[in-house]
């Protein structure tokens, strides 16, 4: 089946109230901004701090942001764990709600794990939830979970699963795997989304079905206008613009950095709050960062 | 304070039936034997595929050990996970059943982390619970979790928080890295637990308080003669006999043949269930590991 999700998505940040519990109603009033800015929502991704999250807390923001009114269309929820059990209730969650794909992190505790281990958690979980409305986005991010989506393990999915297995995120940072799946798998309709807007315009004449990147989250308007208008008259002055922008959170703890550009735009401080193991932006650091932002003309503050 | 937990302690095996749910009965069985042979219960660790657990598994399978008669004294459950929230509520509930110790796993999913962020995670896991009768042992696997406990984090750990954090878990295999730890801590009563009883008859006269060890699974006794006799006139010959037998696991995916073993001992193929992404053992492997094992007298059935 041909992948229906294609745009760019932001791993939606979760804003934390300052006892460190999920913060609702600034994580709606995020989602909406970037609603509102043509961003799709993979919330629950890496960069949403979805691993320092209990399921629960997972199915709740799910739950609250489709009471607020937020598009269940707009959403591509991460549902991976380590444990199958947690896959199969957030995925069966997602499902129910409406959310037309979901983004699924591979197991990340073992290490060292085997293509058929990986085949055999993908398929646990795409036969437990059981349901046709499921569609799966795989998420390559080998330095983090240490468990690679190999083009051998997307083939054997793609044949077993394949009105149900219908894109990767790939967050190698590395063109020449995202090229190498879409030459494989792309021309069956499998959506390849790289992990930064700095290869929309390589990606996109290619095949890519646009970006899921981090920086989605501060940056909207502009990534969405690389994807819409990358072969566009003003095509490589909207991807410089996106670089110039990406290139200064990139050598940043991102999540960190992200959270206190919001904070700014807001004038939120609460916004700068992470959850344990993660750590605030230093003093210096966050000076630097919008000194730099604003030698690129990104607005720090509203 | 003087950590009360020392001796030979297992990371439980988890036994799943054929649609991989964990399997009350077995679990239980299985722990009272190891008690029964003077092990220790390190429920939830590594090898006990705790990360392929949810967190209602877990609690469920500890309130069913202790339903069964298993006493709480001999629990030293497995808390730790990448949520602060979930290792808050396993936390809570093992201290609340009386386990007298919790292994905590550091969040291992973020790479790269600060020692200053695994500090405030622990603090803040130790806040939340807010118990005096928590009895913390940090994990130190950081060929797994990525997460190194270091000795400045102990050190400042066991500065902020002296009567809860009281011991490690050391799986680095290291015996410099162990030893290291019980030099700096040891006579303040930290207790230092090597990963292997191969460590025993080195570690025991330095002051280290047992071992936590895999295949305390399949050789309980064996392993608890060497720590009770490693000083006696038949302590080399029982290190070499535990070495003898643990050489043999140790260069094999270690859960699925020490599965394979419980299989064999108990008639019942069952025991070799896995949750994904690990796989089974293979024929020719299991065939192997069998054989190896007679070689060195080791009853592979009962």
């Amino acid at each position: 089946m041909t992948s229906p999700l294609r745009g760019v998505y932001a791993p939606v940040l979760t804003p934390f109230n300052d006892q460190l519990e999920p913060d609702v109603e600034r994580f709606i009033d995020h989602a909406r901004w970037l609603v509102d800015n043509q961003a799709g929502l993979a919330i629950f991704g890496t960069n949403s701090e979805a691993a320092s999250l209990s399921v629960d807390e997972r199915i709740n923001l799910t739950d609250r942001l489709l009471e607020a009114g937020i598009p269940a269309a707009s959403l591509m929820p991460g549902t991976g764990a380590c444990s199958i059990t947690d896959a199969v209730t957030l995925t069966r969650h997602a499902v129910e709600s409406g959310a037309p794909g979901v983004l699924v992190l591979p197991p990340f505790y073992y290490k060292g794990v085997s293509d058929e281990g990986l085949f055999a958690y993908y398929a646990e979980l795409i036969e437990r939830v059981g349901d046709d409305r499921l569609g799966i986005y795989l998420y390559h991010i080998p330095q983090v979970s240490h468990a690679p989506i190999s083009l051998a393990l997307i083939e054997r999915l793609r044949k077993a699963y394949p009105q149900t297995v219908l894109g990767i995120k790939d967050s190698s940072g590395d063109w020449n795997n995202s090229k190498a799946i879409i030459d494989a798998f792309g021309a069956d309709g499998f959506a390849v989304f790289p992990a930064s807007e700095s290869l929309l315009s390589r990606a996109m004449p290619h095949g890519a079905a646009g970006c899921i990147s981090a920086t989605v989250n501060v940056n909207p308007a502009g990534i969405h206008a690389v994807y819409a208008g990358w072969n566009g008259p003003d095509g490589e002055a909207l991807q410089a613009q996106a670089d110039a922008i990406r290139q200064i959170f990139q050598v940043l703890p991102m999540i960190p950095a992200m959270k206190y550009v919001k904070s700014q735009k807001t004038g939120d401080a609460q916004w700068q709050n992470v959850r344990p193991p993660l750590t605030r932006l230093a003093p210096d650091v966050a000076e630097k960062l919008v000194r730099d932002l604003e030698a690129v003309s990104f607005a720090v503050t509203e």
